[in-house]
């Protein structure tokens, strides 16, 4: 474990490895290939001593913990960038903020399978994982020391992946993350302006206007943003006003965000090449409320994936300003990735 | 040339290349090795025609424009991300917000060798592009449309460099980037409720604690950030209040500077042999004042280096939150690089 420090300037915090912190030599291992052996890849059937004891598991033969026979299975981290095993403690030294790297960093295995990539899934394949993940979610929203949960996926070495076997990670943080408070703030200032949803109004504007459209359903859509920051950039949201992924997402609605998210992933595979890509969900952080339930406070938000395929390296312009540049023009991309049929 | 696109929730300026859009199979490219061969670069002698005519070169020996015979050379850039062409044009388009690509993109050559890097320089040489980068900062300063300057190295294909031949890059941007403006104002709180700069406070600090620290000379300080983003990130500072990099150095401190800057790259270039990395420097913002002339109004800022190799990749969870998780501790990083004895 490590601990949390704050940018005294920005207020942006960076999660230091206190322990085990690597040597200059070490940094070679980052160019290495990712592992591509199923008999010592830790999330296949029989390797699952290789993990932590499981957190959970979906068996529907009842087979035992940390056996095989699972068909979604969820584990810590075993190099967890936070931990539950410190306790939240926060300090000053001198003109710094420190805390402790509390927190929780779970990873959900998608299938046993090495090598089924979400857009090879059947749809209920998807819909389990996303199931186990708001279940998850749910369990974790219990410690209320937990300010934020980022669901994520890193796909490829490209895009920051140490393992092949496809799966998701969570990660519990004991503070509002910068990046998710100046959306929410975002949000809210529109609010404030205008008494309607951003992202409702964001919605509404590209189905009118079709030309940043990818894919679109009953209750789901994506879009390639205005301005996005990257080339095949592409986010996805559910049609009608919902805050959270966890708990507001109507039960039948889930076979809907499946088919949305494999439906957009196939296109981009396909129009891409294979690319290795990143996507996380932003949904609304939760707080405690007075009557004793889990309530959000923010009605202005609406939760979305952001997905974006690693194409571009980011250079000292982009870390210098916050500027992207962005070749590839949104609605070149969206039309190629729009009119590029797949199979469901 | 394209257009910049804001982001409708964060605000944020994206630059989309609507012009010569990149279609899916182009991105290959990326992963191409970068331009070795010295017969093909246009930043060597005898090549002077392969990029458009030059902006500005020292030449002691009063060569002609567009020759051999220069010791430090400035060009626009080839594929600029901004121009100076297309007029500033600000307009809506439905929730959007768009303007024209409007703005300069220059590279400044930093010596006719096509493999001589800064620590390999010699103290008169790195003196020569720092004067020429300031003379050129001073220039564009002359179009009040520019709001902001970020001068910016990019060193390694890891780094998002397209081209090997050391270069630094200028880019005027016709707004306040995003990155810049959230560090002027948290420089400005600090101040509002200090009455001191959090610069010279952090410098007075790292001095003190000596933890931290890489390389100092009598006007110049180099130390690894307390919440470093990255494993061996370095910022490098003057020690007396000075908000601008461009006016305000005093003339005897550039080889000071240029000492600085050599040393604490050869320390870093033998640390982690022959990193690629990240440059930039962050000056204030100028504006034009009643009296006629250019005055910064941000006396709470202090101009520094962010010097950052690229080691890690960021993943779904760094752009998904803002933190970052930086693997190795920077009192190490720090106590590694300031023990490596480097020839200046």
């Amino acid at each position: 474990m490590g601990e949390l420090r704050k940018d005294p300037i920005l207020g942006r915090w960076v999660i230091i490895a206190t322990e085990r912190s690597k040597r200059p030599q070490s940094y070679s291992i980052n160019r290495e290939p990712v592992l591509e052996d199923t008999k010592n890849c830790p999330f296949c059937y029989g390797n699952e001593h290789m993990t932590p004891p499981e957190i959970y598991a979906l068996r529907p033969d009842n087979s035992k913990p940390n056996t095989s026979g699972w068909k979604v299975r969820v584990v810590p981290n075993k190099y967890p960038a936070l931990g539950i095993d410190s306790p939240l403690k926060k300090k000053g030294y001198g003109l710094y903020d420190v805390m402790t790297s509390f927190g929780a960093h779970e990873v959900v295995i998608e299938s046993p399978d090495h090598r089924r990539e979400i857009y090879e899934q059947s749809i209920d394949e998807v819909c389990n994982w996303i199931r186990v993940i708001q279940g998850r979610v749910e369990d974790l929203h219990n410690d209320i020391r937990f300010r934020y949960l980022l669901v994520f996926k890193n796909k490829g070495k490209e895009a920051g992946a140490s393992l092949t076997h496809p799966h998701h990670q969570i990660i519990a943080t004991p503070v509002t993350p910068k990046r998710v408070r100046e959306e929410l703030q975002g949000a809210e200032a529109y609010f404030k302006l205008k008494e309607r949803c951003i992202f409702c109004d964001l919605i509404e504007q590209e189905l009118a206007m079709k030309e940043r459209i990818v894919y679109e359903n009953e209750a789901y859509v994506s879009f390639c943003p205005y301005a996005s920051r990257f080339p095949f950039e592409i986010w996805i949201l559910p049609r009608h006003h919902c805050i959270d992924f966890y708990n507001e997402i109507v039960k039948n609605e889930i076979k809907l965000l499946a088919a949305a998210l494999k439906s957009t992933i196939a296109k981009l595979n396909k129009v891409l090449n294979g690319t290795e890509y990143n996507y996380l969900i932003h949904a609304s952080p939760n707080r405690f409320m007075r009557s004793g339930y889990w309530k959000t406070i923010h009605e202005d938000f609406h939760w979305h994936i952001e997905l974006f395929p690693r194409l571009t390296r980011t250079a000292g312009f982009e870390w210098g300003t916050g500027f992207y540049i962005n070749p590839t023009v949104p609605e070149e991309a969206a039309k190629i990735l729009r009119e590029t049929p797949i199979e469901v």
